[in-house]
């Protein structure tokens, strides 16, 4: 007898008829013997008609009154579960944040969760109830409703997990789990049993755009168990947890891409201290945000300097860093928004040299040219031009063996 | 400098549009110097929709889950209306009824206000905002959030206005006020400036559906001064206040009617104490609400037994009534679907003998037969073909004159 709490997102939810399939499985998890908690998200589509609303209504909709308008999708959500888990005959009850207590700071549109009240969970939960808890959002410590903003129910149900010393936090969502690298781009990509938090983040942070990151932080702070998988398929996910030390890692876990991005240069920059901040201070001034950062000894006491942006920001970015350019002298700028970055991601890396070998070898022989390289310790990123991705990512899958069961 | 509760209904604000028309109004009447406290309803529509979702859902959605789901509808209205007020440049807090804190029993969907706490809101009106309650809510004493049923935010506006000591509660509403009788009945109905609780009751529950019989006496008993008014045009509209001593009444207030009635007469029943329950107990079995009753002395001891109820019910209290009537040896049963109820209602008709009698004549002028008469304090009613309804309505308006500024 094992308390889980499980989430399910919004197209999980987004019809009737989602919502009572949600709620049979719910009961036969139940009747497997688990105590359950379930944290839903507005009804898909629902967010999007309530901003509707407020941008008719305010130029700039936000703070206070936006967190009591937007708080309402997951409260018809839990509402609507709760009816749908009556009419099978089982007891549940529904909690808004505010009813739970979730108590946030008071940063509206997108608190911090602070603490968590288990005393009316852990009671229902005695009695046999089944308990929907609305995702996304809690109270300030004066009443006020907060919400936490972008993939807030997955930090709800990651910190009620945490709170109630759960056994897991399932994230039911529409795929069934994280692959070695997206099956769309190599259909042999294998779904991974296990993955460790650090490695999820790199992952995320990737653009494998399963969990919020914030959720995985919190997870992996609390050290509690994630599982990722699809509330459409049967199946057992995929297991985030913290790296076990008994457990032979493979080298690489994964493959992860990003094709939006952008790179710009600026050469023949005078090479003194404080260069990297005269350049990038008015870049962040305009609130684009900068991925890669490369700076190259140059000659003559000049360096060259590289950096990547989002695809949407490079006509932005080119602007502001011609004018920094003519400010401080520099001989030239260059871009290229016709780029990808392809990551390899693997704690095992920590322990093998030649990861990065490997890798470089593998694109040279497909002839595909590196154009910035950056490392951590568990990840390896290497910017190439845009058209060879699909390439670059299969022949890397095939070298690191990721198909196979037991890769190298 | 006064303090006034405000409430609009669900068509006041049922889209962006008209939600915006009334944050104008609002500031409008913020700048004549007054503190505001606004009660809304659920954008008309939203409460059926909810609805419909729960009923898709759940064969029979009440209790604790339906009162989540349908707290929702008010929730929205809040925050956009205080988005719209921001907009406009002006500071207001929208409040849950949970937030408030409207305390209330915890008999869902049908809860009863308890307590209201004043302090949020004097603090905020002190600080010069607006402050916009939800309607039809509030919470039980362990945080359950409970709706009032039927009518409810007119109910929470009068509560809100006790509990504050608030100069005036308007209902803003789409009609003007409180007419002498219905104009579309009587071209030469007018609007009454102001009338008592008391004829207000009478005048609801017999048809005038203008509020919610349960706020007015809400109001009644805690000498809420009420104001009816349009929210689409101007106009003082009709104050519903305690009777004052010092006003010169007239006769007659206004005269309501009801064509929704049935009648029922069971003939030469034995009569013997006991009688009316045995005949009224099956019609009370089977929910059927019974308006006026009548009991005629008969001959050779038995009684003719005439009982009024709705016109959906009348197939089924007369099957109720056949049975009855061979269980208790009954002569034979009657009854007629095509009656109609008038009423005059006015508290000077305590003063002042005389009403039943022109009422009576000029009935028989226009040759309109009157088979049932029922009296109270402040009302008399007949009950006459429904035929002659309008005619009856129109020559009793003219016969006491309630066309004119200073009538009878």
């Amino acid at each position: 007898m094992a308390l889980i709490v499980q989430k399910y997102g919004g197209t999980s939810v987004g019809t009737v008829e989602r919502i009572q399939e949600v709620a049979k499985q719910l009961v036969a998890h139940q009747k497997q013997g688990h105590d359950l908690v379930v944290v839903v998200s507005a009804m898909s589509g629902e967010t999007n008609r309530l901003v509707g609303l407020a941008n008719e209504i305010n130029d700039h909709p936000r703070g206070r009154e936006l967190d009591v308008l937007l708080s309402t999708g997951e409260q018809v959500t839990i509402a609507l579960l709760s009816l749908a888990l009556e009419q099978l005959g089982v007891h549940a009850t529904s909690y808004t944040g505010s009813q739970v207590r979730i108590l946030t700071d008071n940063t509206h549109n997108k608190a911090r969760i602070m603490e968590i009240d288990d005393a009316k969970i852990h009671a229902d939960l005695a009695k046999g109830k089944i308990v929907v808890v609305a995702g996304f959002q809690g109270c300030d410590d004066n009443g006020n409703i907060t919400t936490l903003g972008r993939g807030g129910s997955d930090t709800t149900a990651v910190a009620l997990a945490a709170a109630l010393k759960a056994k897991e936090c399932q994230i039911y969502t529409d795929v069934d789990g994280v692959y070695t690298t997206d099956p769309r781009v190599v259909p042999e990509a294998r779904r991974l049993d296990q993955i460790t938090f650090e490695e999820m983040l790199e992952m995320a942070s990737l653009g494998a755009k399963i969990l919020q990151i914030r959720s995985v932080e919190f997870a992996s702070k609390y050290n509690v168990p994630l599982r990722v998988l699809s509330s459409f398929t049967e199946g057992g996910g995929t297991l985030i947890t913290a790296e076990e030390s008994k457990m032979e890692q493979a080298l690489i876990s994964g493959i992860a891409f990003n094709r939006d991005e952008a790179k710009l240069t600026i050469l023949g920059v005078p090479d003194h201290p404080g260069i990297a901040s005269q350049i990038l201070g008015p870049v962040a001034a305009e609130n684009i945000e900068v991925d890669m950062i490369i700076q190259n000894t140059g000659h003559d006491s000049t360096t060259d300097f590289t950096f990547t942006v989002h695809r949407n920001d490079y006509t932005n970015a080119l602007n502001v860093l011609q004018k920094t350019a003519t400010e401080l002298g520099a001989r030239e700028v260059t871009g290229d928004d016709k780029i990808a970055k392809i990551s390899l991601v693997g704690v095992g890396m920590r322990s093998h040299a030649g990861i990065a070998s490997t890798m470089f070898e593998t694109l040279a022989q497909e002839s595909i040219n590196i154009s910035m390289i950056s490392t951590s310790e568990i990840k390896i990123s290497v910017v190439i031009d845009e058209k060879y991705l699909e390439l670059g990512v299969r022949s890397l899958h095939k070298a690191f063996e990721l198909d196979q069961l037991d890769p190298k």
